[in-house]
């Protein structure tokens, strides 16, 4: 690889502000909590448009996933009775790349500020991307997935 | 934000191979494009259980992107026609952090090879994570996009 490729540095666009202060145990009902995305004022003009979707895809830096040696193998959502997985078949936030990927519900953009609902990332998270969700694009009709995933 | 959250540093986890050496255009059938990803020989292990699903998400370096300063509203899909929009309501790899999100077919894992199919990325780009995909939670049922989309 060139230099490039060999160094890629991500820059914030923005920041995660809520209430969840500390990793919720497993099973959280993320799903309903209320989060402001409050996106780099000189940016501000980049999200025009994104209004017209009614679910975006937030890219942002798990910041407080677990350093240091990563185990490959894990429980999913750390159920020790279940069967290990590679850590790349689950969804744990300690990932050689801490990036969470998270498709919400677009509730309102004012200004630089996108109010979303149901975003799994703890307050003050970086923010490294938004990109509209195309349902033609992003989901999949037909998918299949192992018997120990349960939702 | 503290020194941890300023400084984030993406390591490849591994690199797209296939036959697509520079961007097409608009419109190329990526759909059916075969790739190989080749994960880091140290992180084999790491895709134990993955085979079980259809479908895989893959985040990915865009590295032949634009670089420099970026127009912070463009004509989507390069239609000059259409009214501009903000980049982070379209999906042009010209956007602060150049990370690619493409969910994708998972034919065959072979050790620490994944063929693939349907991944819009370049030979050479590298691959910054691999993530199951989750119907339940990737996926949203009635999703709303404006209609200048037409995929």
């Amino acid at each position: 690889m060139d230099d490039e490729q060999s160094t890629m540095t991500l820059k914030a666009i923005g920041i995660v502000r809520n209430e969840i202060k500390e990793q919720p145990k497993v099973g959280y009902p993320w799903k309903s909590v209320i989060s402001e995305i409050v996106i780099d004022s000189s940016l501000t003009e980049a999200l025009d448009g994104l209004e017209g979707f009614s679910h975006i895809i937030v890219l942002y830096w798990m910041h407080q996933a677990a350093s240091g040696k990563l185990p490959l193998k894990v429980h999913p959502m750390g159920r020790k009775a279940g069967p290990v997985q590679g850590l790349f078949a689950v969804r744990t936030p300690n990932r050689p790349n801490r990036i969470g990927k998270a498709t919400v519900r677009l509730l309102q953009r004012q200004g630089n500020i996108l109010r979303v609902e149901g975003l799994d990332a703890l307050d003050g998270s970086p923010v490294i991307d938004i990109k509209p969700y195309l349902p033609g694009y992003d989901s999949v009709a037909d998918a299949r997935v192992p018997q120990w995933i349960t939702n």
